[in-house]
């Protein structure tokens, strides 16, 4: 058993794709973890924007977090009408390209890529952040942290699908299960209490109004709170990661997750509300989460808060998953129409496209290092890109139900209104948070878009330039001409001479002459190659040999093969090279390395018709 | 005119040999700038080890100096008695080699390679440090400043003998002219003064002694101060680049250098006792070199103690070039007994053996950067290279005189007095210096000899597997069986398969299923390739189909190759495969590089039979 397949797991068949494939209970965890994770910070944005209005913040949280909530009942339908259409895996990219055109497409697949490669790093550092903050002796292992958690959740993926859902399953849960129990728990003692409970806990003092309500602060935190919609996309693109009947299994993955969240956000509100919990300064002393005063406020800091407490921090660690999940995936399509390298299109040993996992892990890895795992920076920059392309997908969705047979009013309805919301939505984020770094989003996307478009046109440059039409062209083919450079009289030489003998009557042996008496060499190729040549009724190769006053050996050998494809426009030049291969790579400094460097400098040169034939000689 | 003509100048051809060769004023500047700047340092070196003693220790330099006059005699005619031996380059390498055996031979050859090394990274930090001491501001840059004058010399020896001689006589010539003339002066004053000279500007007063005299004080002081005798070996090794008479021309060269160190040394060990000037604390503050206070007090704070002050700084960064000169000449030498790399024979472009220059300059550039430019911890290393290298040397002439049909007695008088000095002198300095790091030279020279004669086993065993003894064996030798691996039908398949078919009529391709479907290349194959064939009356080219279910590419086909090879074990296998490049490097991305790993795994996997032929396809 190799490393390999222990730390992967052993080559899975083509054929075993069915197998692969994972319920809706097993989506949750693969699909669901950046959605869900984002009731633990969504809130929590929104309450912290309303500080400055005190005590009458808290009002606003109930208004701000249900326009917030009817987003994504929006988007929820929206996307569940956008998987029945495109069953195939109908992402933002897909939609768009398919009803808007390429650039649409680019345009949120671009976004996306951005969105997925922010949520790994700021949902790993975030996690890893509420750790070191609970076990201050931890701090000065952050990157560190960040960097085994990134290794074991890209190990895990490259695993394959079914293998993520089954180890993410537990944690998914236990979070949905404790937070969700808080809620209900806490719901019920505000009926009983008559909508005034006291906390278990007593909460920090709300600070006083520092500013007067606006409607831009108000927008401001709802712009905020927006964040807790990404990664609702996620699903749309895996619908082919599921069982059949896929669109149906997606779509109850879908609504799992959408519900979950929902709830999850609506009690949150509610608590925070009936409580009086409002956020406390995230850079000042004594900060402490909104999630947290809240469980401590209904349950108490026992058992329960600190089992509650580890879910959520495992949670937010792992709702990098989800980038996991669909990264490689919209790579593998946006690589399907020749706008990405095609490596990402192969499906590794454990049918994922591993190429998408590695490349995601290397560039979250690389935000991690450059951010010393603390990305609290690149925050602003997120969500632009999900609403970028929740946006382009429903407006795609538009065009999709206008250009069917028979129009389909409702559906239309219902994506026009998320496209509308989004649009909005975005608008606002990107006003809200342009100079904090939104900025980023609005120059990489673009740029992205460039590279993206120039990688399609060399594809189509190759494409067009290498497709044959009609059969070869068998005409005037002759032997090629073999030049054979020798260096001197060896078993190497014999070796190399002795197969470029075969595969042509035509042979020239070239030696470079650097002021070195070669006598013996002529001597030696006279009796040991022509003679034996001649008796054999052979033709006997001829010996060139060129003066290199300079010491040069490959330009003179170089213009030697080039005058040569000069001369026969109508013949292949063959050059028959030894390669010396050995046993340990220390002993390379030890031998000249010209025949790989001959070999490298001929295929530069970019003649088509020289051909270099390495004949190995490996060293016993 | 290209970039390198302009920095190195233009190539040299081998028959210009002649006319790079040097005199022997330019030779004083080439070979001696290290033995002449051991004036700046080696009395200054055994006075600072007498400071315990107080003015007591003044005394004793006259007769520490006399002893390494002495012993700088005794090397002197042996040197000059070595290189009348061996005309073609006499180092301690080559006579220990012929005269005591290989292992002495490398003993030296390690040894003086370990001090070339550390002369180049000692040498330039010195003058750097004296000049950062005067102009303090420059402090911050002193690694940067080691470099810029590391990579000046070794642009002006990678341009060739002549050229450096030219460029560093000046400063040569310079600093023999103000410090003799200073020298010459305050013998002038002290004679005058009847032996008791006034200095012009006051000495700092001499501490008071806080040791008694000993004997093992004194050999310290003597071992310190024999670092005025390496470099003193340079000429001998380089004694071909001199012009005709060589040995005569490089004789007058070493007795140049050796009289002026001598004049210097002597002077210096006068005026020092005559003026009582004791060495002040190197590390303690109003510290300063004994040669500015001995300028200062001879000839006052002028311009000419400025000029002086300034020609010992360049001197001492120059004395590296010694070094340059000396080392890739002993590297070629190793390399030419198979002991080294073969590449440290070619001569570059202006003639010289750039290889060994560059190898220097980059070892040195390791030491400076890790040392930080301040390299004052390799100076106890010093030393012991260069005496081993002399006993060696002379111990072989005492044998070279000894096997000569006329033994020469006289002269092996003074190789064998000379041996026996260095010996005593190299025990001395080992056990002085053992703790301060001269253990790194008692380790690192065994371990040098052991890789060089692991190099040289190597290129024995490869020469006695490659050796080739009698013809060419010419018997049956047929066509390869040829490979070609196709992923689709395209011109490049067209171009590669035109030359594949020219070169042996047994020719399969290899086509790898990866689940996709594989009909249309199959009546692709049957309509343009083997139609064709079958119209022209050519056999038809058959293609094999692998099923490859866990989608891997290089394995099935190396299977297959390495299959084709057993099953036929007379054959040779020619895979051709398409070598496709691409005008910009940024392109590689978009491409899969599976024929050049194919290309190099195979190469690997050592098999003689398997040729690659890349066939180059470069997208216009």
């Amino acid at each position: 058993m190799s490393f390999t397949d222990l730390l992967i797991g052993r080559p899975l068949a083509s054929f075993e794709d069915k197998e692969q494939r994972i319920g809706a209970s097993a989506g949750v965890p693969v699909f669901g973890l950046d959605a869900l994770s984002s009731a633990a910070y969504g809130p929590e944005a929104a309450l912290t924007i309303l500080i400055p209005l005190g005590a009458a913040g808290l009002v606003y949280i109930v208004p701000i977090t249900a326009a917030i909530l009817l987003l994504l009942v929006i988007v929820f339908f929206s996307y569940r009408q956008t998987m029945a259409a495109y069953p195939g895996g109908g992402g933002s990219y897909t939609v768009a390209k398919e009803n808007l055109g390429e650039s649409a497409g680019l345009v949120a697949g671009a976004a996306l890529m951005t969105d997925y490669v922010l949520n790994v790093a700021v949902g790993i550092s975030a996690g890893v952040g509420a750790l070191v903050s609970a076990v201050p002796q931890m701090e000065k292992h952050t990157l560190l942290l960040c960097l085994v958690i990134l290794v074991a959740i890209t190990i895990v993926n490259l695993r394959g699908t079914k293998e993520a859902g089954a180890v993410f399953m537990i944690p998914t849960y236990l979070f949905l299960g404790t937070l969700g129990g808080a809620i209900v728990f806490g719901i019920f003692k505000t009926l009983v209490s008559g909508g005034h409970p006291r906390p278990v806990v007593e909460l920090p003092h709300v600070k006083a109004a520092s500013e007067a309500i606006g409607a831009w602060l108000l927008l401001k935190a709802f712009a905020s709170g927006c964040t807790a919609l990404t990664g609702v996309e996620a699903v749309s693109n895996g619908v082919q990661a599921f069982k059949e009947p896929v669109v149906q299994n997606a779509r109850k993955t879908l609504t799992i997750i959408i519900s979950a969240l929902l709830l999850l956000l609506a009690g949150i509100a509610y608590l925070v509300h009936a409580y009086g919990i409002a956020a406390t300064d995230p850079g000042a002393p004594g900060y402490q989460s909104v999630l947290s005063l809240l469980l401590a406020a209904v349950a108490g800091r026992g058992v329960f808060y600190y089992a509650s407490m580890g879910s959520i921090l495992l949670v937010l660690c792992l709702s990098a998953n989800t980038s996991f999940a669909d990264f490689p995936r919209l790579c593998q399509r946006i690589a399907a129409d020749s706008y990405f390298p095609r490596s990402f299109l192969n499906r590794g040993r454990r049918l994922v496209y591993s190429e998408g996992i590695l490349v995601l892990a290397a560039l979250a890895a690389i935000l991690l290092i450059i951010f010393d795992g603390v990305t609290d920076r690149l925050i602003p920059l997120f969500a632009v890109g999900a609403f970028l392309a929740f946006t382009l997908s429903q407006a795609g969705m538009v065009m999709h139900w206008k250009k069917q047979e028979k129009v389909n009013r409702p559906a239309m309805l219902v994506n026009g209104l998320g496209a509308v919301a989004t649009a909005i939505t975005i608008c606002i984020l990107i006003l809200a948070k342009f100079l904090a770094g939104a900025w980023v989003v609005v120059l990489l996307v673009p740029t992205m878009v460039a590279l993206m478009v120039a990688a399609k046109k060399h594809y189509d440059r190759v494409e067009a330039e290498t497709a044959m039409h009609g059969p070869i062209d068998l005409s005037g083919i002759q032997p090629p001409i073999v030049v054979v450079p020798i260096e001197r009289w060896s078993r190497i030489t014999e070796h190399t001479l002795r197969f470029a003998l075969t595969i042509s009557p035509d042979l020239r042996a070239v030696h470079i002459e650097c002021g070195e008496n070669v006598d013996s060499l002529c001597r030696k190729w006279a009796e040991e190659v022509q003679a034996p040549a001649r008796a054999q009724g052979r033709p006997e190769p001829q010996i060139d040999l060129i003066d290199s006053p300079y010491r040069f050996i490959l330009q003179p050998i170089i213009d030697y093969l080039l005058k040569l494809e000069r001369d026969h426009p109508d013949r292949n030049i063959a050059v028959v090279i030894p390669d010396f291969s050995e046993r340990h790579w220390y002993y390379y400094f030890l031998h000249n390395q010209r025949a790989k460097v001959l070999a490298g400098v001929l295929m530069l040169k970019g003649q088509r018709r020289i051909v270099v034939c390495n004949v190995p000689w490996d060293i016993e």
